[in-house]
């Protein structure tokens, strides 16, 4: 061990060493960069690294190996003595076999990428593969210190998704589809959304449909500044612009139709904002729980769930999916 | 122990004698009526007992006691020697406090009926008091031997709940409002839900929105019969009245949506069909299964779900809330 490593966990210099045996990696890899993350024994985060990745079977594959070989030259023991490796990533995941499907961003389509099986013959060491809306859910009980509650980790991105956290253990589903609200309509006058049906929560409520309501054009000065479309709208909002404030209104009553429906059904005390849109911060959060107070002002019953209090921002700052997907790494304790 | 319970058990007369200590008895309480049963150990039913009730808090005590003795003399043991006692009542329930509140069919209001701890000082045993359609979802798993899946039970009856059982175990939420799916919005233009949004399911897809529907003032000949608005509305539909069709198809419709919505957020394996509206049987589940296919035809997402093929029938002719409470009473390993 490194004393750069000791020094991340906090201990001090000298004071600890890491039993390799200990460390798990987890990695969240998405279309642009994977983040990794070496976690210890008590899920101290002992190292850290961020890499650009680019799309394709091989390529992913190459780059989750390079990205644990960084994190175990860090902690300073050869990859082969370290416990096992957890992976977050978008698309269709067998987290039973480790088979990742469907991932458009990261160049994987419907044949399938056996993503445990190769990473592991590459490494020597047991992989387990699980969605990224899944690995975040789990990484957000952890830092947000919520192990003992049951959370629902919205992602609200690209697309729009929940990882359900019960008691602390990831709720997956009889067939891993837990959390896939983006897919129930909400409304019937929406648009169509790629998957065939109308007005579902991702159509209308997703960082694509802001995309659509507010195109980063109609502020030409903003495109060179890289300003999302979401911070776009919340910053328009912010500045009083009336068309802005309607559109804010009308996203965040669609996100408030989200964390009601994960309240009323599977009552989660807690909802995380996240993905790319709650970059947008507590301008988000406040929309939102607008959203849901106007939603209980004609509704006694609503307003008695007190689902304003319920939702909470992701944790900024920190790798909270590969965090998760160290976590969910094989020979951890099962969360 | 008397010949007539060793008969019930079905293991022969004599051959077993039953320990009153893992006896454990289970009260379903309506608004007219009590069914209880008597479970020992490996959940074998050994007498059942179905009573009239009234509504009142001290009817409703007064009932649950009469039942239990009733129950105990079948077992041929005194109550006091029996292991515990679990009710199901609609209404709002504090499982944990066992404090009933808002049951209008019982006539208990928002003061709040302390039923644990009345029906405790009564029979000396121990009580625990839960929702009735999560007992009956509890039942529903045992007896559709699906203790290790994720099922959620579909009450269809004057109101529309589920109760969600997770790997056998009765999921409550972290406030204990798990499967309040009734008031999820699904129609913007629908009516008015006493609950003071518009549009919710239970608004248009509950026994009451049948009945609103399709009331039974059309069909006077049927009024005597006894027959149920949604028993009137399914024999119209198959006797080929249009008007009938248009209706049952429409309400299918939202408990099509119903059903996606659970599937969709907690990936349940299996949605049983219970509550009133379920005696029309077969029917239904067609009716349902048919809606989610139609649902499927625009939506190959939603296809690959297999949504139809997950519903089934809750079982007629059995005590299921009362077998649940009864799984759920103190003492027993948790469910």
């Amino acid at each position: 061990m490194t004393d750069a490593v000791l020094d991340a966990t906090g201990t001090g210099l000298g004071e600890r060493r890491v039993d390799p045996a200990s460390v798990h990696i987890g990695l969240d890899i998405g279309g642009t960069k994977v983040l990794g993350v070496a976690v210890g024994a008590d899920d101290v985060v002992l190292a850290d690294v961020r890499m650009g990745s680019e799309p394709g079977p091989d390529k992913v594959v190459d780059i989750a190996a390079a990205a644990a070989h960084e994190l175990a030259d860090r902690v300073g023991a050869p990859l082969s003595a370290l416990a096992g490796i957890g992976i977050g990533v978008p698309g269709v995941v067998d987290a039973r076999e480790g088979v990742l499907t469907h991932a458009v961003n990261l160049g994987v389509g419907g044949d399938g990428l056996p993503l445990a099986a190769r990473l592991s013959r590459r490494t020597g060491l047991p992989v387990a593969v699980e969605n990224d809306v899944n690995a975040a859910a789990v990484g957000a009980s952890r830092v947000l210190d919520l192990d003992d509650t049951d959370l629902a980790y919205l992602s609200i991105g690209t697309g729009l998704a929940a990882g359900i956290v019960l008691s602390g253990r990831l709720h997956r589903g009889a067939r891993g589809g837990a959390g896939e609200i983006g897919h129930v309509p909400v409304d019937p006058s929406g648009p169509l959304c790629p998957c065939g049906q109308r007005g579902c929560l991702e159509a209308v409520a997703s960082g694509s449909a802001i995309a659509r309501a507010w195109p980063v054009r109609r502020h030409p000065e903003r495109r060179d500044a890289g300003e999302s479309p979401a911070a776009a709208l919340f910053r328009g909002a912010a500045d009083g612009d009336r068309e802005a404030r309607r559109v804010r209104t009308k996203i965040a009553d669609h996100l408030a139709a989200a964390v009601q429906l994960l309240v009323l059904t599977v009552d989660v005390d807690v909802v995380v904002l996240g993905g790319g849109v709650s970059e947008v911060g507590e301008q988000l959060r406040l929309a939102v729980a607008d959203g849901l107070s106007q939603r209980g002002r004609t509704s006694p019953f609503l307003a008695s769930l007190d689902l304003p209090a319920r939702i909470t921002l992701a944790p900024t700052g920190r790798p909270t999916a590969a965090l998760g997907a160290a976590l969910l790494a094989p020979g951890r304790e099962p969360v």
